[in-house]
C-alpha cells in the first residue's frame, strides 16, 4: 500500500499527460454516489465491498499506470445482477467499469472518476459446448484456460492464447490475440454472439449460432474492442477449434533479428499455415533462461509451431526449415510431445517477467504497435536505431507473423525523466507504425494509456464517428468513462 | 416497362406487407428534391440522368419485388464527388441510395422514398495492389471478377463468390459470402479497411493495412452489412488469399440429401479444410443439365473443391472420399484443370437461371437460412415435409458448409396466392431456423425483403440499440431509408 501511494502522490508531478490524473470535474455528486451505493450494499450484501485494498486491486491492471480507485466493488452472480446494478448506476449516474482478472495493460480497470467496479470474477460458469458445431457459451469470468480445461475430452480447442490467463470477458472487451492468431484470428474471429447489459441496464443478445449472417448491423464485433465503454458484456458464444492430429513446437535460432524477420515474412509470404512464429531477441532469450532455468542459445530467436494431420505437419515443417535455413537459422530444437511443448511456450510467455525479474523495483511499459509484414524488418531497424541514442533499454518480443511486436522498457515511475523517454520512443515508434499504414495497438487495447494515439491513428471523421455511436448507446457516459473514445 | 408497370399495380392490392408500396410520408418536399435535383445536375453535367429506363435499371434489383424509383440517378467518379453528392442530399434531406450492378436479392436498392440513385460503377480502379502484404485497395465499383482479373499475376487470389459478379461495394455492404465461405470466411473476414461518405457528406477513414487492431471501435466492421444505411462506401481494402498449389474441384452423388448433408457435417467435423461444399438438390441438378447441357447423374449432389499442396490436397481428398462412402456417395467426378473446374462452378453458379429457365414467365424467390450445422439434415427435412403439403415446388441448393442452404422458389408475382403461400413458407422456415438459433439471412442481407424478421432474430434490445447506431450515424435518416433497420 505504502509503495502505491507513494506513487499516486509523486504523479501528480509529472509532466507526461497519460500519467496525471483525470480531472474529475465530472465526478458524480457525493449524494448520488451514496445513494447508488447504499442501494448496491442492499441488494449484494457481502457481495458487495468498499475495502480500500478490494478497489485497489480493482483500480488496476497490470502495467504501471497509477492506480485510481472506484468507490466501490459488486460480484454479481448473474447476468441479471449486473443488469440491476446497472439500472441503479444509471439511475445515479454512477460510473461502470468491468473487471476481469486484472491482467489488462493499458488501464482499462482504473477508475479516473470513481464509480462501480464490477468484477464478473463470479460469473465463471462454461454454460454449453456443442460438439457438432464446434462453439460453446461461457459466462464473461471464464478464463480462458478454465475453457480449455473443460473442453479437453471434446477434441476441440479455443486457441487465442494472450499469454495471460485472462478472462473471455475481457478478451472479448479488448479484442485480444496472442500467439495463436496468426493461425486462428483474433477476438473479432472467434466471437459468434454476445450477451451484454446496456448503459441503461437491458440486457440484450447479440448474433446467434450461425456460422455467418447478414441481417443487419454486426453488434457483436461493434462490442468486441469496445473496452466496456458500451456495456457490460456478460456471456460470449464462442468458435472453437479442432485439435490437430499433429503439432509440433521448435526453436529456430538466428545470426541476427533482420534474418529472423525475413524468415517470418518468407513463411507468411508462401501461405505456409503456421499456428505460431514468435520472435524473440537475444537480450530476452537470455532473460528467459535466466528466469526460466533455460538453456536457450542465446541469439535472435523464433519460436514455432506447426498444426495439422502427421503428413501435413511433416510437409509444413520441411518447408519451414527450407526457409530459415536460407536466412541462415540454425540450432533448430524440436518439441513434439505435450509437456514439451507446454514448457517451450511457458518459457515464450513468461518473458515479460523474465524482463522485469532483470531490473527489479521497476515496472513494464509496452509498446505494441502492428504493422503490415513487409514493414517490419523496417520498423524494428528503425527503432533499434532510436534506441542506439536512447538511455532505455528494450527488450522486442512479439507475435511476429500478424506484423505485431512488443518492446518492453523496465523503468522507474518515479524518475519522470525515464516516463518522458518512453513516452518519447513510443511516440516515434506508433508515428512510424502509423506512416506505415499499421496501428498502435495491435493487441492490447486502448484503455487509459494509448487515448493519445485514437486521433492521430483515425482522423478526425472517424473519431467523431466513435463518438456518435458512443454517445447513441451511452448518452451519459456512465460506460467506463474515460476509455477508448472520449467526447 | 409495361410489365414492371403492371406489376406496381397490381401490388397494390397484395395482401402481404413486405409488397405493398411504403408509405410516402415521410418523402421530401418537392421543392427541396427539385433543388437538390438541379445542384445536382449542375454538378455532375451528363453523369446526372433523369431517364425514366436508367431509373428503372437503378429502382430493382435481380429479385421479383417490385420496382420502386429513385427521383434521379448520379455517376460519381472520385469519393470527392460522393462527398459533394451526398453534401447537397444532406442539406435537401433527400434519401441517397447507393447502386453497385444491382445484383441484390433483397430490394437494397431500390427507392421506397425516391431520392438520388448514387451508381459507383464509374469508381471502378483497383488503386493498390500489395503482393507482400496479400492485401489490395479497390473503388466500390470493382467487380469481384474484375478485381481477380487484375492480380492473375500476383499468384494471390480474392475469394469470396457470391456467384454474381457484383461490385465489392455491394458485398461490403451486404456481407456478402458464397461459395467459398466455408474456407475464407465472409466479407467480414476480408474488409480490412474503408473510405465511406458518412450522412453529412464527410469522408472518413476506417481501418488501416494491420493484419489486426485494438485500437478502438471496429467501424469496419460496423460498415460491413450496412446496405448503405450508414453511409456510402466508397473505397475498400481486402486481404488477398495466395494461390493455393493445387486445386481439384469433384462432383459427388448421394442416394438422398440427407447422405449428402450428413457427408457435409462430417467433413466439417473432422475439420476437413474443405474451400468448398455445394449441396445440390437432384431436380436443381435436373435443370443444370438442362440449362448448362452437362450431363451429371440426376441424384442429391455435393459440388466440391480442395486446395493445398499437391500432397495435402491428395490427403484431403483421401479423407473425403472415405466420409462419403460412408455414406453411400458415389459417381466422383474429378476436374483438375483449370477449364474443367471452371466449367463445373459456371454450371453451379447457372443454377439460379437453370431453375428460372424450367417455368418461363415466372421471378425467382430465394431463402437463405443458415444455421448450426448440426440442425442442417433437420431443417432441410423439415422444410421438405411443409412442401409436400404446398402447392409451391422449391429447389434446394446451397453453401452446406456453412450450414446456408436456399430453396429457390419460382412464382409469378401477380398472382396474390403464389405469393402468400412463398411468404408463409419462408415464415415456417425462418421460425424454425431462429429456434435453431440460426438467421433469417446467411448472405443475402435484409435490404427491404427480410425487415419483417429482424425483430424476431435479434429480439427489442438487439433492435434498439441498432437503431440508436443508425440515428447516431445518419440522424435525418436519409442514408438508404426504409431499409436493415428502420426506425
Amino acid at each position: 500500500m505504502l509503495r502505491l501511494q507513494h506513487i499516486a502522490k509523486t504523479g501528480e508531478k509529472m509532466s507526461t499527460p497519460a500519467l496525471q490524473p483525470l480531472k474529475h470535474e465530472n465526478k458524480p455528486a457525493t449524494d448520488s454516489l451514496a445513494a447508488a451505493m447504499q442501494a448496491l450494499k442492499l441488494m449484494l450484501g457481502d457481495r458487495y465491498s468498499v475495502s480500500e485494498s478490494v478497489r485497489l486491486v480493482h483500480g488496476k491492471g497490470e502495467a504501471w499506470h497509477a492506480p485510481q480507485l472506484p468507490d466501490c466493488v459488486c460480484f454479481p452472480e448473474s447476468t441479471d445482477e449486473v443488469s440491476r446494478i446497472v439500472k441503479i448506476c444509471a439511475e445515479h449516474r454512477i460510473p461502470v467499469i468491468p473487471f476481469g482478472v486484472g491482467t489488462s495493460l493499458e488501464g482499462h480497470t482504473i477508475a479516473p472518476l470513481g464509480g462501480v467496479s464490477i468484477d464478473l470474477g463470479r460469473m465463471n460458469q462454461v454454460l454449453q459446448v456443442h460438439p457438432a458445431d464446434m462453439d460453446c457459451r461461457v459466462q464473461a469470468g471464464v478464463t480462458r484456460k478454465q475453457l480449455n480445461q473443460a473442453i479437453r475430452d471434446t477434441g476441440l480447442f479455443f486457441p487465442i492464447d494472450p499469454g495471460a490467463d485472462a478472462t473471455l470477458g475481457g478478451m472479448t472487451a479488448t479484442r485480444a490475440s496472442g500467439t495463436n492468431a496468426v493461425r486462428y484470428g483474433t477476438m473479432k474471429d472467434n466471437v459468434m454472439s454476445l450477451t451484454l447489459v446496456n448503459a441503461a441496464g437491458e440486457i440484450v443478445q447479440t448474433g446467434g449460432r450461425a456460422k455467418k449472417s447478414s441481417a443487419g448491423y454486426d453488434l457483436t464485433r461493434l462490442m468486441v474492442g469496445s473496452e466496456g465503454t458500451l456495456g457490460v458484456i456478460t456471456e460470449i458464444g464462442l468458435r472453437l477449434h479442432g485439435m490437430p492430429e499433429a503439432m509440433m513446437a521448435a526453436v529456430a535460432t538466428f545470426p541476427d533479428l533482420g534474418s529472423a524477420v525475413a524468415t517470418v515474412m518468407d513463411t507468411i509470404q508462401v501461405g505456409l499455415p503456421i499456428a505460431r512464429i514468435e520472435l524473440v531477441d537475444r537480450d530476452t532469450v537470455q532473460a528467459i533462461n535466466s528466469y526460466s532455468k533455460t538453456d536457450y542459445p542465446v541469439r535472435d530467436t523464433l519460436f514455432l509451431e506447426f498444426h495439422g494431420s502427421e503428413r501435413y505437419v511433416e510437409e509444413q515443417v520441411e518447408l519451414f526449415v527450407e526457409l530459415a535455413g536460407s536466412h541462415g537459422g540454425s540450432d533448430l530444437e524440436w518439441a513434439r510431445h505435450e509437456e514439451d511443448r507446454n514448457n517451450l511456450w511457458q518459457a515464450r510467455h513468461d518473458a515479460y517477467l523474465a524482463i522485469l525479474a532483470k531490473y527489479p523495483g521497476t515496472q513494464g511499459f509496452t509498446t505494441d504497435v502492428c504493422v503490415p509484414i513487409s514493414n517490419l524488418a523496417e520498423i524494428i531497424e528503425f527503432i533499434k536505431a532510436v534506441l542506439v541514442d536512447s538511455s532505455l533499454e528494450g527488450h522486442i518480443l512479439g507475435h511476429a507473423g500478424d506484423g505485431n511486436f512488443h518492446i518492453v522498457f523496465c523503468i522507474d515511475p518515479e524518475i519522470s525523466a525515464q516516463v518522458d523517454e518512453v513516452y518519447r520512443v513510443n511516440d516515434l515508434l506508433i508515428d512510424k507504425a502509423l506512416e506505415m499504414e499499421g496501428t498502435c495497438t495491435g493487441e492490447h487495447g486502448i484503455g487509459f494509456g494509448k487515448l493519445k494515439y485514437m486521433r492521430r491513428e483515425h482522423g478526425d471523421e472517424a473519431i467523431a464517428m466513435m463518438q456518435a455511436v458512443k454517445k447513441g448507446l451511452d448518452p451519459d457516459n456512465i460506460m467506463n468513462p474515460g476509455k477508448t473514445v472520449t467526447a
